[in-house]
């Protein structure tokens, strides 16, 4: 597999041509030993941008990134499922989604991330419970499927290196929101990690990577397109990110929330989400279970505190709370009109809960928690968000950043459903 | 001049906007001092390539480029004048040009490269004189200007550093192609050398840059724009280059071509060239001499040997000969319809009159001979082409370069002149 001149495969992308098989594969992992450079990369990463790849290529090119590294293969007797979301505000669904497909049957194993920018990481989140620990071997993530049935940790270093090397050239050469790089670098990962089958929730709106549902459908079919091709059954779900998900934005009162929802509480929006991907998730794994009934009777959230346990965490520890807490008023009396998801989410990433770069730490008590939604009614005076931080010097830029991001009026139509769409992908 | 972020330079134009004159200089400025990274440098030049700039941003961004490092000022008390060609196969024309300008009363600085790929470069050819040097300081420049009138040297290091860097990264990144990127890189070089007038020959057709006439136009309209932006009056000569340049390809025959010239013989069309930027080139330096008389009085010649001579070479010394010729014969009788200036350009190259990479050395003997050109009857069996070379092993390279290249017909249309349009820029 050589022969080809990076110049080459850049130039026929760039004048709108397809890439080759053979290209897509050479570059790729020519790339990832170094011998493409990165200014090479980024040039092709901006033709493609631009130009744009069709299914097969985009499909070829997710293939070269797992071939670019390990595959993990777990072997566990429980059907196992995995889910990604493409990330929003307040998204902490898989902390009681896992547990919840885990107490159904299925074996869960979500390898995650840590947060960047406006959206949290998940294992951000869980690190807020006292003794957890997001690092697991193999042989310890099987472990656990096998007995709890499901599992969140970070990602092991060899999957995919060249999405890895990718993704960051990305993020500095302004070719991040690219369909065909976004769905070849999430499939590259899921894939990699084993995956047998795939919920995905796609999200659109403010706090979402795709503003408009429109987007997000031509990113899910994508997706769904890729998993297929890779004989992965995939089934995206279209979910409106204009609004912070639940009323808990940040770390250790999303952890919280979560709890809330596992033991039968909970925000509607929140439970509504966990239990229509669970049942999508379920329907994958081949599992004949109701999981709306399973969260009610609490079998959900005893397998969340075996999982907590299990990674070292003790489940029912007190979970760290801020040093200072600002509360932000209702300006009139009427309906909570809007609530912007982005504008919620940058004012917790200001407070701390999230970071700027990636070394960053987080604060595991920062955070915003909203406590009106669109469509509650408000008084004038009373409160509407809390600011929750330990360094109190950033509440003016939090303050900035909620500027404009909720409105009271007379009267607001009732919000939509969460779940738009559904796609589904079958092999 | 700071505060502004690569990506968001980058994400300007990827999605089709103007970059600011603010944004323009300092993107330029930061990626010479190294602060904006060679990929990202390389993104953007993949969106100015896809995306286009518009001739406001092509002047600022030559501005940029100019500001980049130093500027050439000469102190000379002729009016000087300053000519560039986009490259061909066979072009010579410096050689016989710069003399006979000089000739006229004007004072031409020739700052030249070398030749790369399938167009040949000014100092490789004087380079096949015995003793020149195309190294000299601007000391040198300057006298020789005053006394001489004409100076053909390698550029100095100092000059436009920002298009150094980046014409290198356009060359591994297939960003090469892109007129904004072309023509700012042309100007910027020739106005910080300290053009006061330009007299361009941009060429089209197989052996150039430019396929097309339509291309060359737009190409030469973007450079007298940014030449009259720039205050330099810029005139542009559009040239055609299908067919090999006069009968010589190569270094030292290219040298003999030249000379045949001076002395009033050589090829009707590097004839016609020649006088025809000498015509434009007088009329910027506002000089009033007739350059087809001073060519037949052998003043320029004259004026040649002077060149030559102070650079150290020796204009009666014998230039070097090729250990191997290989003829080509007319494979029927007719006349020549058609020889390819690409496949020539190629096949002289192949031979060794060229270099792969910058590293390369040259072979000074190295070219062909068009011993026909369109037009000309031929007899079967007759010599057509002489190849020249040190390296008798390249023959069978050059012979497959050629391979379709030129076409022995019952009749064929007389050639058209080679100057198709003047595009001409008043300040």
């Amino acid at each position: 597999m050589s022969g080809f001149a990076a110049v080459d495969v850049i130039r026929t992308k760039r004048d709108g041509g397809r890439l080759s098989d053979e290209q897509i594969d050479w570059v790729v992992d020519a790339y990832t030993r170094g011998e493409v450079a990165e200014e090479q990369m980024s040039a092709l990463a901006m033709a493609i941008f631009l130009r744009g790849m069709d299914s097969a290529e985009i499909s070829r090119w997710t293939g070269a990134m797992i071939n670019s590294g390990e595959r993990l293969s777990l072997s566990v007797s429980r059907p196992t499922v995995d889910k990604h979301s493409t990330g929003g505000v307040g998204d902490k669904i898989t902390l009681p989604l896992a547990p919840l497909v885990a107490a159904c049957g299925a074996a869960v194993p979500q390898l995650s991330g840590r947060g960047l920018g406006h959206t949290g990481g998940t294992l951000d989140k869980l690190e807020s419970i006292p003794g957890w620990r997001a690092s697991l071997s193999t042989a310890e993530i099987q472990a656990q499927l096998e007995d709890v049935g499901a599992v969140v940790c970070a990602a092991t270093s060899g999957l995919a290196p060249a999405d890895k090397k990718l993704y960051a050239l990305r993020d500095v050469t302004s070719t991040v929101e690219s369909i065909p790089l976004i769905a070849s670098s999430i499939m590259s990962k899921k894939i990699a990690e084993g995956a047998s089958g795939l919920v995905l929730d796609v999200k659109f709106g403010s706090g979402a990577f795709m503003k408009t549902l429109d987007q997000a459908r031509s990113l899910a079919s994508t997706l769904t397109s890729i998993g297929v091709a890779h004989g992965v059954p995939t089934t995206a779900l279209l979910t409106d990110m204009n609004v912070p998900l639940g009323r808990a934005v940040g770390n250790a009162v999303e952890v919280a929330e979560s709890v809330e929802v596992l033991r039968g509480g909970g925000p509607s929006d929140v439970v509504a989400l966990t239990v229509a991907l669970a049942r999508e998730m379920l329907a994958l794994a081949g599992l004949d279970a109701d999981p709306a009934a399973v969260l009610a009777s609490g079998e959900a959230y005893e397998t969340w505190c075996r999982m907590i346990s299990a990674q070292g965490g003790d489940p029912s520890a007190p979970l760290p709370t801020p040093s200072h807490v600002h509360t932000v008023l209702a300006p009139a009396s009427g309906v909570l009109a809007s609530l912007d998801a982005y504008a919620v989410g940058v004012a917790a990433w200001r407070l701390g809960a999230g970071r700027a770069r990636k070394e960053d730490p987080v604060q595991a008590a920062a955070g915003v928690l909203c406590l009106a939604k669109p469509g509650d009614p408000v008084t004038e005076g009373e409160p509407l968000l809390e600011l929750h931080t330990d360094t109190p010097e950033a509440v003016p830029a939090a303050l900035a950043a909620l500027e404009g991001g909720f409105t009271v009026a007379g009267s607001a139509p009732a919000p939509g459903p969460i779940v738009r769409e559904t796609i589904r992908g079958t092999v």
